[in-house]
Protein backbone atom coordinates (compact mmCIF):
# COMPACT_ATOMS: atom_id res chain seq x y z
CA UNK A 1 0.00 0.00 0.00
CA UNK A 2 1.08 3.34 -1.04
CA UNK A 3 2.10 5.24 2.30
CA UNK A 4 1.09 8.96 1.53
CA UNK A 5 2.07 12.13 1.25
CA UNK A 6 4.32 11.74 4.76
CA UNK A 7 6.25 8.81 3.33
CA UNK A 8 7.24 11.39 0.16
CA UNK A 9 8.95 13.90 2.93
CA UNK A 10 10.23 11.01 4.48
CA UNK A 11 7.60 12.19 7.79
CA UNK A 12 7.39 8.32 8.14
CA UNK A 13 11.06 7.84 9.17
CA UNK A 14 11.33 10.35 11.81
CA UNK A 15 14.33 9.02 13.01
CA UNK A 16 16.27 9.17 9.30
CA UNK A 17 14.80 13.06 9.41
CA UNK A 18 16.98 15.56 10.61
CA UNK A 19 15.02 17.86 12.64
CA UNK A 20 13.11 20.04 10.44
CA UNK A 21 14.13 23.58 10.24
CA UNK A 22 11.48 26.22 11.99
CA UNK A 23 9.92 28.67 10.63
CA UNK A 24 8.19 31.62 12.78
CA UNK A 25 6.20 34.19 10.70
CA UNK A 26 7.27 37.56 10.77
CA UNK A 27 10.49 36.46 12.53
CA UNK A 28 12.28 34.76 9.43
CA UNK A 29 11.16 34.69 6.32
CA UNK A 30 13.08 31.91 4.78
CA UNK A 31 11.35 28.57 4.01
CA UNK A 32 12.34 24.88 5.11
CA UNK A 33 14.62 24.78 1.99
CA UNK A 34 16.32 27.68 2.35
CA UNK A 35 14.63 29.54 -0.83
CA UNK A 36 13.01 33.44 0.80
CA UNK A 37 9.76 34.19 0.43
CA UNK A 38 11.06 37.48 -1.71
CA UNK A 39 12.65 34.88 -4.17
CA UNK A 40 9.40 32.54 -3.90
CA UNK A 41 7.29 35.71 -4.65
CA UNK A 42 9.46 37.22 -7.48
CA UNK A 43 9.45 33.33 -9.30
CA UNK A 44 5.89 33.47 -9.09
CA UNK A 45 5.34 36.61 -10.09
CA UNK A 46 6.84 37.39 -13.18
CA UNK A 47 7.12 40.52 -14.16
CA UNK A 48 6.82 40.08 -18.37
CA UNK A 49 4.78 36.87 -19.69
CA UNK A 50 2.89 36.26 -22.42
CA UNK A 51 0.38 34.33 -20.09
CA UNK A 52 -3.13 35.32 -19.54
CA UNK A 53 -3.79 36.59 -16.11
CA UNK A 54 -7.24 35.52 -15.02
CA UNK A 55 -7.01 37.72 -11.68
CA UNK A 56 -7.98 40.84 -13.78
CA UNK A 57 -11.51 42.73 -13.31
CA UNK A 58 -14.15 42.04 -16.25
CA UNK A 59 -17.49 42.96 -16.55
CA UNK A 60 -18.70 39.98 -14.42
CA UNK A 61 -17.36 41.19 -11.11
CA UNK A 62 -20.04 42.96 -8.79
CA UNK A 63 -19.33 46.61 -7.56
CA UNK A 64 -18.19 45.32 -4.23
CA UNK A 65 -15.44 43.08 -5.99
CA UNK A 66 -14.26 45.51 -8.51
CA UNK A 67 -13.96 48.56 -5.23
CA UNK A 68 -12.39 45.94 -2.93
CA UNK A 69 -10.29 44.63 -5.57
CA UNK A 70 -9.48 48.62 -6.15
CA UNK A 71 -8.45 49.14 -2.90
CA UNK A 72 -5.77 46.45 -2.50
CA UNK A 73 -4.34 47.25 -5.94
CA UNK A 74 -3.45 50.66 -4.37
CA UNK A 75 -2.30 48.96 -1.26
CA UNK A 76 0.09 46.19 -3.38
CA UNK A 77 1.58 49.87 -5.08
CA UNK A 78 2.51 51.15 -1.55
CA UNK A 79 4.76 47.68 -1.07
CA UNK A 80 2.64 45.82 1.37
CA UNK A 81 0.53 43.13 -0.59
CA UNK A 82 1.24 41.73 -3.85
CA UNK A 83 -1.24 41.00 -6.49
CA UNK A 84 -0.82 37.31 -7.65
CA UNK A 85 -1.20 36.36 -10.99
CA UNK A 86 -3.50 33.60 -12.34
CA UNK A 87 -2.69 31.58 -14.91
CA UNK A 88 -4.41 28.49 -16.65
CA UNK A 89 -2.39 25.70 -14.97
CA UNK A 90 -0.28 25.49 -12.06
CA UNK A 91 2.70 24.36 -14.80
CA UNK A 92 2.37 28.11 -15.91
CA UNK A 93 2.92 29.07 -12.02
CA UNK A 94 6.25 26.28 -11.91
CA UNK A 95 8.30 26.68 -14.91
CA UNK A 96 11.55 25.16 -14.93
CA UNK A 97 10.32 23.15 -11.65
CA UNK A 98 8.34 19.79 -11.15
CA UNK A 99 7.36 18.00 -8.41
CA UNK A 100 9.35 15.71 -6.19
CA UNK A 101 10.75 12.35 -7.38
CA UNK A 102 8.11 10.04 -5.91
CA UNK A 103 5.26 12.09 -7.49
CA UNK A 104 5.41 11.47 -11.22
CA UNK A 105 3.32 13.92 -12.94
CA UNK A 106 1.92 13.70 -16.39
CA UNK A 107 2.62 15.06 -19.75
CA UNK A 108 2.57 18.22 -20.20
CA UNK A 109 0.86 17.36 -23.36
CA UNK A 110 -2.86 18.67 -23.57
CA UNK A 111 -5.19 21.18 -22.12
CA UNK A 112 -4.89 21.46 -18.17
CA UNK A 113 -6.16 23.34 -16.61
CA UNK A 114 -6.27 24.26 -12.19
CA UNK A 115 -9.13 23.56 -11.49
CA UNK A 116 -10.42 26.69 -10.21
CA UNK A 117 -9.94 28.24 -13.51
CA UNK A 118 -11.76 25.54 -15.32
CA UNK A 119 -14.78 27.70 -16.49
CA UNK A 120 -12.77 30.08 -19.11
CA UNK A 121 -16.58 32.30 -19.42
CA UNK A 122 -16.30 35.52 -17.71
CA UNK A 123 -18.50 35.64 -14.68
CA UNK A 124 -20.07 31.49 -14.90
CA UNK A 125 -17.89 29.96 -13.02
CA UNK A 126 -14.88 31.34 -10.55
CA UNK A 127 -14.01 34.75 -10.48
CA UNK A 128 -11.18 35.46 -7.43
CA UNK A 129 -8.13 37.08 -7.14
CA UNK A 130 -5.40 36.48 -4.35
CA UNK A 131 -3.37 39.19 -2.56
CA UNK A 132 -0.36 38.16 -0.37
CA UNK A 133 1.37 39.60 2.23
CA UNK A 134 4.82 38.38 2.55
CA UNK A 135 5.89 40.02 6.05
CA UNK A 136 2.78 39.13 7.83
CA UNK A 137 1.97 35.52 6.32
CA UNK A 138 -1.20 36.21 4.96
CA UNK A 139 -3.34 36.09 2.37
CA UNK A 140 -6.98 38.07 1.22
CA UNK A 141 -9.32 36.44 -1.37
CA UNK A 142 -11.96 37.73 -3.28
CA UNK A 143 -14.37 35.22 -4.49
CA UNK A 144 -17.23 35.55 -6.48
CA UNK A 145 -19.00 32.59 -7.65
CA UNK A 146 -20.97 32.18 -11.00
CA UNK A 147 -24.04 30.35 -11.53
CA UNK A 148 -22.01 27.23 -12.87
CA UNK A 149 -20.87 27.22 -9.22
CA UNK A 150 -24.57 26.20 -7.93
CA UNK A 151 -25.30 24.15 -4.49
CA UNK A 152 -28.70 25.14 -3.08
CA UNK A 153 -30.45 26.93 -5.65
CA UNK A 154 -29.27 30.46 -6.18
CA UNK A 155 -26.63 29.46 -3.46
CA UNK A 156 -22.59 28.69 -4.43
CA UNK A 157 -21.97 24.88 -3.87
CA UNK A 158 -19.83 24.36 -0.35
CA UNK A 159 -17.78 22.41 -2.38
CA UNK A 160 -16.73 25.35 -4.38
CA UNK A 161 -16.18 27.36 -1.29
CA UNK A 162 -14.01 24.32 -0.19
CA UNK A 163 -11.92 24.73 -3.59
CA UNK A 164 -11.50 28.18 -3.44
CA UNK A 165 -9.97 28.00 0.34
CA UNK A 166 -7.57 25.10 -0.81
CA UNK A 167 -6.45 27.20 -3.20
CA UNK A 168 -5.96 30.00 -1.49
CA UNK A 169 -4.83 28.12 1.43
CA UNK A 170 -2.41 26.50 -1.24
CA UNK A 171 -0.96 29.28 -3.01
CA UNK A 172 -0.52 31.54 0.58
CA UNK A 173 1.52 27.78 1.74
CA UNK A 174 4.08 27.54 -1.62
CA UNK A 175 4.89 31.74 -1.03
CA UNK A 176 4.76 31.69 2.28
CA UNK A 177 7.34 28.78 3.02
CA UNK A 178 7.06 26.18 0.01
CA UNK A 179 4.01 24.33 1.23
CA UNK A 180 2.94 22.05 -1.31
CA UNK A 181 0.24 19.42 -0.63
CA UNK A 182 -2.78 20.00 1.79
CA UNK A 183 -2.55 17.80 4.27
CA UNK A 184 -6.07 18.31 6.00
CA UNK A 185 -9.00 20.94 5.35
CA UNK A 186 -11.04 21.49 8.02
CA UNK A 187 -14.26 23.65 7.22
CA UNK A 188 -17.47 24.88 9.50
CA UNK A 189 -19.91 26.19 7.22
CA UNK A 190 -22.31 29.05 8.85
CA UNK A 191 -23.97 30.92 5.86
CA UNK A 192 -24.63 29.99 2.07
CA UNK A 193 -23.19 32.56 -0.45
CA UNK A 194 -25.07 33.63 -2.76
CA UNK A 195 -24.25 33.45 -6.55
CA UNK A 196 -22.78 36.49 -8.09
CA UNK A 197 -22.28 38.17 -4.61
CA UNK A 198 -18.73 38.95 -3.19
CA UNK A 199 -17.22 36.76 -0.23
CA UNK A 200 -13.97 37.60 1.27
CA UNK A 201 -11.55 34.82 2.27
CA UNK A 202 -9.10 36.04 4.91
CA UNK A 203 -5.68 33.92 5.41
CA UNK A 204 -3.25 33.58 8.07
CA UNK A 205 -0.08 31.31 8.36
CA UNK A 206 -0.62 30.37 12.17
CA UNK A 207 2.81 28.62 12.34
CA UNK A 208 5.27 26.52 10.75
CA UNK A 209 6.62 23.59 12.20
CA UNK A 210 8.02 19.56 11.23
CA UNK A 211 7.52 20.76 7.72
CA UNK A 212 4.44 21.80 7.99
CA UNK A 213 2.34 25.00 7.43
CA UNK A 214 -0.95 25.61 9.87
CA UNK A 215 -3.27 28.46 8.23
CA UNK A 216 -6.74 29.67 9.45
CA UNK A 217 -9.65 30.91 6.91
CA UNK A 218 -12.84 32.94 8.00
CA UNK A 219 -14.78 33.78 4.53
CA UNK A 220 -17.35 36.39 5.03
CA UNK A 221 -18.98 38.95 3.65
CA UNK A 222 -17.37 42.52 2.21
CA UNK A 223 -19.22 44.51 5.80
CA UNK A 224 -18.09 41.59 8.16
CA UNK A 225 -21.39 41.15 9.28
CA UNK A 226 -22.05 37.66 7.52
CA UNK A 227 -19.61 34.80 8.50
CA UNK A 228 -20.11 32.60 5.58
CA UNK A 229 -17.00 29.46 6.77
CA UNK A 230 -14.43 29.12 9.06
CA UNK A 231 -11.58 27.27 7.95
CA UNK A 232 -7.66 25.35 9.08
CA UNK A 233 -5.37 23.68 6.82
CA UNK A 234 -2.55 22.05 6.86
CA UNK A 235 0.42 21.99 4.09
CA UNK A 236 3.02 19.80 3.93
CA UNK A 237 6.18 21.75 2.99
CA UNK A 238 8.48 19.80 -0.11
CA UNK A 239 10.76 21.85 -2.55
CA UNK A 240 10.30 21.63 -5.87
CA UNK A 241 13.06 20.10 -8.26
CA UNK A 242 15.01 22.03 -11.37
CA UNK A 243 13.66 20.47 -14.43
CA UNK A 244 16.68 18.82 -15.86
CA UNK A 245 17.07 20.88 -19.95
CA UNK A 246 15.66 18.48 -22.44
CA UNK B 1 -25.42 39.74 11.48
CA UNK B 2 -26.93 36.51 10.19
CA UNK B 3 -26.35 33.72 12.51
CA UNK B 4 -26.21 31.04 10.43
CA UNK B 5 -27.85 27.78 9.44
CA UNK B 6 -28.47 26.20 12.89
CA UNK B 7 -30.68 29.75 13.58
CA UNK B 8 -32.52 29.09 10.23
CA UNK B 9 -33.16 25.60 11.90
CA UNK B 10 -33.97 26.84 15.12
CA UNK B 11 -31.07 25.29 16.33
CA UNK B 12 -30.07 28.70 18.35
CA UNK B 13 -33.45 28.29 20.62
CA UNK B 14 -33.29 24.85 21.96
CA UNK B 15 -35.80 25.40 24.45
CA UNK B 16 -38.42 26.36 21.90
CA UNK B 17 -37.27 23.73 19.80
CA UNK B 18 -39.28 19.70 20.60
CA UNK B 19 -36.83 17.40 21.18
CA UNK B 20 -35.64 16.56 17.65
CA UNK B 21 -36.75 13.17 16.50
CA UNK B 22 -33.88 10.50 16.22
CA UNK B 23 -33.49 8.17 13.76
CA UNK B 24 -31.26 4.76 13.41
CA UNK B 25 -30.00 3.65 10.58
CA UNK B 26 -31.19 0.63 9.49
CA UNK B 27 -34.01 0.63 12.59
CA UNK B 28 -35.91 3.24 11.06
CA UNK B 29 -35.96 4.48 7.69
CA UNK B 30 -38.71 7.83 8.51
CA UNK B 31 -36.83 11.08 8.24
CA UNK B 32 -37.09 13.51 10.84
CA UNK B 33 -40.00 15.42 8.92
CA UNK B 34 -41.91 11.92 8.67
CA UNK B 35 -40.61 11.49 4.91
CA UNK B 36 -39.50 7.57 4.47
CA UNK B 37 -36.29 7.12 2.48
CA UNK B 38 -38.83 5.31 -0.04
CA UNK B 39 -40.43 8.35 -0.61
CA UNK B 40 -37.79 10.62 -1.03
CA UNK B 41 -35.65 8.29 -3.29
CA UNK B 42 -38.30 7.61 -5.32
CA UNK B 43 -39.17 11.78 -6.09
CA UNK B 44 -35.05 12.01 -6.78
CA UNK B 45 -35.52 9.33 -8.84
CA UNK B 46 -38.12 9.91 -11.57
CA UNK B 47 -39.16 7.03 -13.82
CA UNK B 48 -39.95 9.25 -16.60
CA UNK B 49 -38.06 12.33 -17.56
CA UNK B 50 -36.52 14.60 -20.91
CA UNK B 51 -33.88 15.68 -18.47
CA UNK B 52 -30.30 14.60 -19.46
CA UNK B 53 -28.75 12.03 -16.99
CA UNK B 54 -24.50 12.83 -17.18
CA UNK B 55 -24.36 10.63 -14.62
CA UNK B 56 -23.90 7.71 -17.56
CA UNK B 57 -21.31 5.94 -19.47
CA UNK B 58 -19.34 7.71 -22.21
CA UNK B 59 -16.05 7.21 -23.98
CA UNK B 60 -13.43 9.15 -21.54
CA UNK B 61 -14.09 6.13 -18.58
CA UNK B 62 -11.21 4.63 -18.16
CA UNK B 63 -12.22 0.90 -18.09
CA UNK B 64 -12.04 0.51 -14.04
CA UNK B 65 -14.82 3.03 -13.89
CA UNK B 66 -17.11 1.00 -16.57
CA UNK B 67 -16.43 -2.25 -14.93
CA UNK B 68 -17.37 -1.08 -11.54
CA UNK B 69 -20.48 0.61 -12.46
CA UNK B 70 -21.63 -2.14 -14.33
CA UNK B 71 -20.86 -4.17 -11.24
CA UNK B 72 -23.24 -2.06 -9.35
CA UNK B 73 -25.64 -1.76 -11.89
CA UNK B 74 -26.21 -5.77 -12.06
CA UNK B 75 -26.75 -4.76 -8.25
CA UNK B 76 -29.21 -2.35 -8.77
CA UNK B 77 -31.19 -5.03 -10.79
CA UNK B 78 -31.27 -6.84 -7.49
CA UNK B 79 -32.81 -4.29 -5.67
CA UNK B 80 -30.48 -3.26 -2.84
CA UNK B 81 -28.31 -0.51 -4.68
CA UNK B 82 -30.05 2.20 -6.77
CA UNK B 83 -28.44 4.52 -9.05
CA UNK B 84 -28.92 8.51 -8.82
CA UNK B 85 -29.24 10.34 -11.84
CA UNK B 86 -27.59 13.36 -12.22
CA UNK B 87 -29.21 16.10 -13.91
CA UNK B 88 -27.52 20.06 -14.65
CA UNK B 89 -28.98 21.26 -11.55
CA UNK B 90 -30.16 20.75 -8.23
CA UNK B 91 -33.24 23.18 -9.47
CA UNK B 92 -34.24 20.15 -11.31
CA UNK B 93 -33.65 17.14 -8.80
CA UNK B 94 -36.21 19.20 -6.53
CA UNK B 95 -38.41 20.36 -8.92
CA UNK B 96 -42.16 21.32 -7.22
CA UNK B 97 -40.23 21.93 -3.95
CA UNK B 98 -38.24 25.39 -2.85
CA UNK B 99 -35.60 26.16 -0.14
CA UNK B 100 -37.29 26.53 3.91
CA UNK B 101 -38.24 29.89 4.36
CA UNK B 102 -35.16 32.22 5.66
CA UNK B 103 -33.09 30.62 2.47
CA UNK B 104 -34.43 32.54 -0.54
CA UNK B 105 -33.25 31.05 -3.94
CA UNK B 106 -32.27 33.31 -6.82
CA UNK B 107 -34.78 33.49 -10.39
CA UNK B 108 -34.99 30.14 -12.04
CA UNK B 109 -34.32 31.96 -15.37
CA UNK B 110 -30.27 31.63 -16.16
CA UNK B 111 -27.76 28.78 -17.04
CA UNK B 112 -27.51 26.95 -13.50
CA UNK B 113 -25.70 24.17 -13.18
CA UNK B 114 -24.37 21.81 -10.02
CA UNK B 115 -20.78 22.38 -9.38
CA UNK B 116 -20.11 18.83 -10.25
CA UNK B 117 -21.70 19.48 -13.48
CA UNK B 118 -20.16 22.76 -14.20
CA UNK B 119 -17.77 21.43 -17.22
CA UNK B 120 -20.12 19.41 -19.92
CA UNK B 121 -17.25 18.27 -22.15
CA UNK B 122 -17.04 14.80 -21.57
CA UNK B 123 -13.80 13.58 -19.72
CA UNK B 124 -12.26 16.85 -19.14
CA UNK B 125 -13.92 17.62 -15.70
CA UNK B 126 -15.78 15.60 -13.61
CA UNK B 127 -17.24 12.10 -14.40
CA UNK B 128 -18.82 9.87 -11.66
CA UNK B 129 -21.63 8.25 -10.96
CA UNK B 130 -23.32 7.88 -7.38
CA UNK B 131 -25.39 4.65 -6.14
CA UNK B 132 -27.15 4.53 -2.89
CA UNK B 133 -28.01 1.79 -0.56
CA UNK B 134 -31.44 2.89 1.51
CA UNK B 135 -31.30 -0.01 3.69
CA UNK B 136 -27.63 0.49 4.77
CA UNK B 137 -27.69 4.33 4.51
CA UNK B 138 -24.45 4.58 2.67
CA UNK B 139 -23.42 5.02 -1.02
CA UNK B 140 -20.17 4.93 -3.44
CA UNK B 141 -19.41 7.26 -5.45
CA UNK B 142 -17.15 6.62 -8.46
CA UNK B 143 -15.17 9.62 -9.58
CA UNK B 144 -12.78 10.26 -12.54
CA UNK B 145 -11.35 13.71 -12.24
CA UNK B 146 -10.44 15.30 -15.86
CA UNK B 147 -7.69 17.52 -17.15
CA UNK B 148 -9.82 20.88 -16.22
CA UNK B 149 -9.60 19.74 -12.22
CA UNK B 150 -5.91 19.73 -11.97
CA UNK B 151 -3.77 20.82 -8.80
CA UNK B 152 -0.27 19.61 -8.87
CA UNK B 153 0.63 18.60 -12.57
CA UNK B 154 -0.70 15.46 -13.85
CA UNK B 155 -3.18 15.21 -10.32
CA UNK B 156 -6.69 15.99 -9.34
CA UNK B 157 -6.58 19.48 -7.21
CA UNK B 158 -7.76 18.98 -3.56
CA UNK B 159 -10.21 20.89 -3.91
CA UNK B 160 -11.99 18.80 -6.32
CA UNK B 161 -12.00 16.22 -4.10
CA UNK B 162 -13.31 18.36 -1.49
CA UNK B 163 -16.58 18.94 -3.94
CA UNK B 164 -16.58 15.36 -4.82
CA UNK B 165 -16.97 14.37 -1.38
CA UNK B 166 -19.33 16.96 -0.51
CA UNK B 167 -21.62 16.41 -3.01
CA UNK B 168 -21.88 12.42 -2.49
CA UNK B 169 -21.98 13.37 1.05
CA UNK B 170 -25.10 15.67 0.28
CA UNK B 171 -27.52 13.11 -1.47
CA UNK B 172 -26.82 10.49 0.51
CA UNK B 173 -27.58 12.69 3.69
CA UNK B 174 -30.54 14.21 1.42
CA UNK B 175 -31.80 10.36 0.59
CA UNK B 176 -31.11 9.03 4.28
CA UNK B 177 -33.11 11.81 6.46
CA UNK B 178 -33.51 15.22 4.47
CA UNK B 179 -29.85 16.60 5.14
CA UNK B 180 -29.75 19.31 3.23
CA UNK B 181 -27.24 21.85 4.32
CA UNK B 182 -23.55 21.29 4.89
CA UNK B 183 -22.04 22.10 9.03
CA UNK B 184 -18.76 20.94 8.48
CA UNK B 185 -16.73 18.86 6.34
CA UNK B 186 -13.39 17.23 7.38
CA UNK B 187 -10.46 16.13 4.93
CA UNK B 188 -7.55 13.96 5.74
CA UNK B 189 -5.34 14.03 2.29
CA UNK B 190 -3.01 10.65 2.08
CA UNK B 191 -2.21 10.53 -1.68
CA UNK B 192 -2.89 12.33 -4.62
CA UNK B 193 -5.36 11.23 -7.41
CA UNK B 194 -3.76 10.78 -10.89
CA UNK B 195 -6.09 12.52 -13.75
CA UNK B 196 -7.95 10.30 -15.86
CA UNK B 197 -8.28 7.26 -12.97
CA UNK B 198 -10.46 6.28 -10.76
CA UNK B 199 -11.44 7.11 -7.45
CA UNK B 200 -13.97 5.16 -5.39
CA UNK B 201 -15.36 7.48 -2.49
CA UNK B 202 -17.16 5.21 0.33
CA UNK B 203 -19.67 7.22 2.21
CA UNK B 204 -21.42 6.17 5.25
CA UNK B 205 -24.59 7.43 7.17
CA UNK B 206 -23.07 6.74 11.26
CA UNK B 207 -25.42 8.69 13.15
CA UNK B 208 -28.37 11.19 12.69
CA UNK B 209 -29.28 12.85 15.51
CA UNK B 210 -30.77 15.87 17.01
CA UNK B 211 -31.23 16.66 13.04
CA UNK B 212 -27.97 16.38 12.53
CA UNK B 213 -26.62 13.40 10.21
CA UNK B 214 -22.86 12.58 10.67
CA UNK B 215 -21.20 10.59 7.98
CA UNK B 216 -17.53 9.35 6.66
CA UNK B 217 -16.00 8.79 3.79
CA UNK B 218 -13.27 6.89 2.79
CA UNK B 219 -11.79 7.54 -1.05
CA UNK B 220 -9.18 4.82 -2.32
CA UNK B 221 -8.21 3.00 -5.52
CA UNK B 222 -10.31 0.34 -6.86
CA UNK B 223 -8.18 -2.53 -5.62
CA UNK B 224 -8.19 -0.78 -1.81
CA UNK B 225 -4.50 -0.34 -2.22
CA UNK B 226 -4.20 3.52 -2.32
CA UNK B 227 -6.11 5.40 -0.01
CA UNK B 228 -6.53 8.89 -1.60
CA UNK B 229 -8.38 10.58 1.70
CA UNK B 230 -10.45 10.21 4.71
CA UNK B 231 -13.33 12.54 5.80
CA UNK B 232 -16.33 13.67 7.60
CA UNK B 233 -19.25 15.15 6.96
CA UNK B 234 -22.15 16.78 9.36
CA UNK B 235 -25.64 17.71 7.59
CA UNK B 236 -28.16 19.85 8.71
CA UNK B 237 -31.81 18.62 8.74
CA UNK B 238 -34.21 20.66 7.19
CA UNK B 239 -37.76 20.17 4.95
CA UNK B 240 -37.84 21.01 1.81
CA UNK B 241 -41.03 23.33 1.61
CA UNK B 242 -43.82 23.05 -1.59
CA UNK B 243 -43.43 25.31 -3.81
CA UNK B 244 -47.34 27.53 -4.28
CA UNK B 245 -48.56 27.30 -8.14
CA UNK B 246 -47.99 30.35 -10.12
Amino acid sequence: MRRGFQAAAGLLHPRALPRAPRTLPGLNSASAFGSSTDALVSRFCPEKTDLKDYALPNASWCPDMLSLYQEFLEKSNSGSWIKLPSFKSNRDHIQGLKLPSGLVAASDKGDWRIFTRCIQVAGQGYEYVIFFHPAKKKSVCLFQPGPYLEGAPGFAHGGSLAAMMDETFSKTAYLAGEGLLTLSLNIRFKNLIPVGSLAVLNVQVEKIEDQKLYMSCITQSRDQQTVFAKSSGVFLQLQLEEESPP
